[in-house]
């Protein structure tokens, strides 16, 4: 079975993104303005959908559907139309908010910010569909499209809304163009993705910056107290604690809910072909390093972990600074309740005696756990051979989403939906980091694949499909 | 004896110093001409003494001379018109490069980058010159002015160029218009400075930021390891090393230099009133800290620290930070050897067997020792009894100026000068942090009593003054 749809050609779909990726909806620090004119210039792609901007009770989703198959299954396709902050902006070697064609690497790229996650990845599904309709006539199958502006902090308020919405939204699976293939050199499809909690622990000090000299040796140094607790986040090489962090988060009751590698999930990982050196090649790391007793997949597929994402305290310039605040976040796998996990770690930083200073830790709302489909799931099945169809003569791979996508737990539970991961971005795409990019030979594949894996879901029940 | 001299009207001097604030003049940021522009102004002012810019290998000095008291001993007069970065713009509550008056606090004060560090006592000096030659036709000492433009960041060009111009400066006794009182309530004579060195302790990673995510797990984190670095720079609480910094510097061999607090000179600080609570109350901190077997006095005058003055990496977004910078500078005192503890620092540094990154220790230029002149030098004689005369009926203790003054040394080297520290800054006005001001009051007292001290030093012979 092959799906054709006669594709638009590339350079308009870009010319579309170079219009959408210039809106800097990025949902950290963007206006309510901003935010709402990129959710309105998606909405305006939707118009064969009834394409719409709805309110939420924090930014707006983006809502279009097409019900004109009776009979056939449901399908929602979710996506995010926010981004994450630019960082550094000296890091960027072009302007963020500037699509750019980049035909030196990788058989040629475009480079912003949200191009690979994720407005490249909803934009090719949209563009489809659209090109489908208007080659056909008709969809094969029902298509609900939901597309947030909160996934890049935690999706708070997507909750509320979904389950206000949950009749009109119903669907027999949710398909998420947010993900992304695991590396660029074979299909993959993602089975699981991880949890997310965030906090900021705050130290604080006196009431302002104080001289260092002026005032050296008379109050504690916020900075002093905040590396301790960091350093008491993680075990740590040799007897007295000051050879380093081993890899191991020392939060008493972090890893509550995270089961032991089993055998058989080892040797499946093992089997995956994966060069290390390679791997620490891309990175650019003098090393590759993490929890002692696994192998670099398994700590990226299958163990949880906690990281610094970074500190705000002073700077160079001789004062003992009044406040330090590190940013904490944490990936969870498994069971992990994210509950459970804050709190955690809120009693081993409180069980820290930190002297002469006021230790405060400020957990986000976003609270996510870790998400599972089954790999024989019909969904994934279909997946896979839409995939084989587009990369033929290479096998699909089942991989981990070791990000994490906020909206698959509150689909199972609001609308009784598994989701299955269905993205064209890959992993090493700088998602998060400057100078993010995406493989513009990804776009007509993925539009190939997504024609597909609808063609295929088509030919089944609603319930086969939503099994 | 009394020395009168017609003050020029406050409100003259207070526009001359809003004119000179506003030259943003931060030698770690501004551009070599907004530097030029303040050693610029400052000249004109000197006009009286053939104010002039010079050269130097880094930001220009400001030079002047008035050499008519043949038979008089000559004094150099010191100070500097760079001043510290501003910090975060948000905590300040008015432009920090506009002087702003407010008659609320204090009796009055003015506000802004460098009122009292040190744009204020370089200028109240100078506009005491120029109204006492008005007034006299004629100062009863010979004066050098040297103003130089990088002291906040450790005066590395100052010693080329003073060693080059030893002749022309040649002067009895430098007399340093930075520095500060200690507090408000009494005149103080400072004795001693500490010594300062700072640095960079520089971790990386990975070539860029990496989503914490999809590399969660699988390379170090330099914030993990440059909190380890941080958190065993100090002696740590508790068996194993988690418990909090107990306020003592671990590295091995910074003590070296340190002597032991001798019991006369414990008895001699403990006789200064000093009221802790009230200290803590002013910092704001919710208590006082610092070395054991040390009290609160002890610490800031006489025992050298180790603070984190900053770090850079990341920020609040999911990353894994590819690079993590600890902004560190020492208060030297003593016979500490500036060169020797960089190195032990250095060392320590390294032994810390921190897997997954790359560390690297990046000392800064300017490496001051710590200085002291003798409580019973006559030129701290003079200074006692030209407060004594300001400020009559109050004792004038003898302080150390916890902070630095990179030149003290040099003055002593190349001009075989001791200095005297003559400041009418206070150590509360938030030097090097937001909101920086000046008592108004402290202007007029500050005139005056320069003027008693010139006369003073004036009735002796240069060699009494310069022994």
């Amino acid at each position: 079975m092959t799906s054709t749809v006669p594709m638009r050609p590339e350079a308009e779909l870009l010319a579309g993104l170079a219009e959408y990726v210039a809106i800097p909806s990025d949902s950290r620090s963007a206006s309510a303005e901003t935010m709402r004119a990129a959710a309105g210039w998606l909405a305006g792609r939707l118009s064969f959908a009834a394409g719409r901007v709805e309110e939420t009770d924090g930014f707006p989703v983006v809502r279009g559907e097409w019900l004109g198959a009776p009979g056939a299954p449901t399908v929602l396709v979710y996506g995010h139309y926010d981004v994450q902050p630019t960082g550094d902006l000296a890091e960027w070697h072009t302007p963020p908010f500037e699509l750019v064609v980049d035909g030196s690497v990788h058989g040629g790229v475009v480079r912003g910010r949200g191009v690979t996650d994720d407005k490249g990845p909803v934009l090719l599904v949209v563009e489809m569909a659209r090109a489908m309709l208007a080659e056909r006539g008709a969809l094969p199958l029902n298509v609900q499209f939901l597309v947030e502006g909160e996934e890049e902090i935690g999706s708070p308020h997507l909750p509320a809304y979904v389950h206000a919405h949950a009749d009109e939204l119903a669907a027999d699976l949710v398909i998420s163009a947010d993900g992304a293939m695991w590396r660029p050199t074979e299909p993959s499809i993602s089975i699981a993705s991880k949890g997310l909690v965030s906090m900021d622990i705050v130290v604080t000090g006196a009431a302002e910056d104080l001289h260092s000299g002026r005032y050296g040796g008379t109050v504690a140094n916020p900075v002093h107290a905040l590396s301790t607790i960091l350093a008491g986040l993680h075990g740590l090489h040799g007897l007295h604690g000051l050879h380093g962090p081993d890899g191991s988060v020392a939060v008493p009751g972090f890893y509550d809910g995270v089961d032991d590698l089993s055998p058989g999930r080892r040797t499946e990982i093992d089997a995956v072909p994966f060069d290390e050196e390679e791997y620490r090649a891309t990175v650019g790391a003098p090393e590759l390093f993490g929890e002692a007793g696994y192998g670099t997949l398994h700590r990226l597929w299958e163990r949880p972990t906690l990281e610094v994402n970074g500190i705000t305290a002073g700077g160079k310039y001789t004062v003992i600074p009044h406040r330090a605040v590190g940013h904490v976040s944490c990936r969870l796998v498994g069971r992990q309740d994210p509950d459970r996990v804050v709190a955690a770690i809120g009693a081993h930083v409180a069980a820290l005696a930190v002297p002469g200073v006021r230790v405060e830790v400020r957990v986000d709302e976003g609270r996510v756990p870790a998400y599972r489909i089954d790999p024989d799931h019909p969904a994934v099945t279909a997946a896979r051979e839409a995939l084989a169809e587009v990369y033929p003569g290479q096998e699909v791979l089942l991989a981990v989403i070791a990000g994490t996508l906020p909206a698959t737990t509150l689909f199972e539970t609001a609308l009784g939906a598994k989701t299955l991961f269905f993205s064209f971005a890959t992993a090493d795409e700088k998602h998060h980091a400057p100078n993010e990019f995406l493989r513009i030979a990804r776009i007509a594949e993925g539009m190939r694949a997504w024609a597909a894996l609808w063609d295929r879901l088509a030919a089944w029940t609603p319930a086969e499909v939503g099994r």
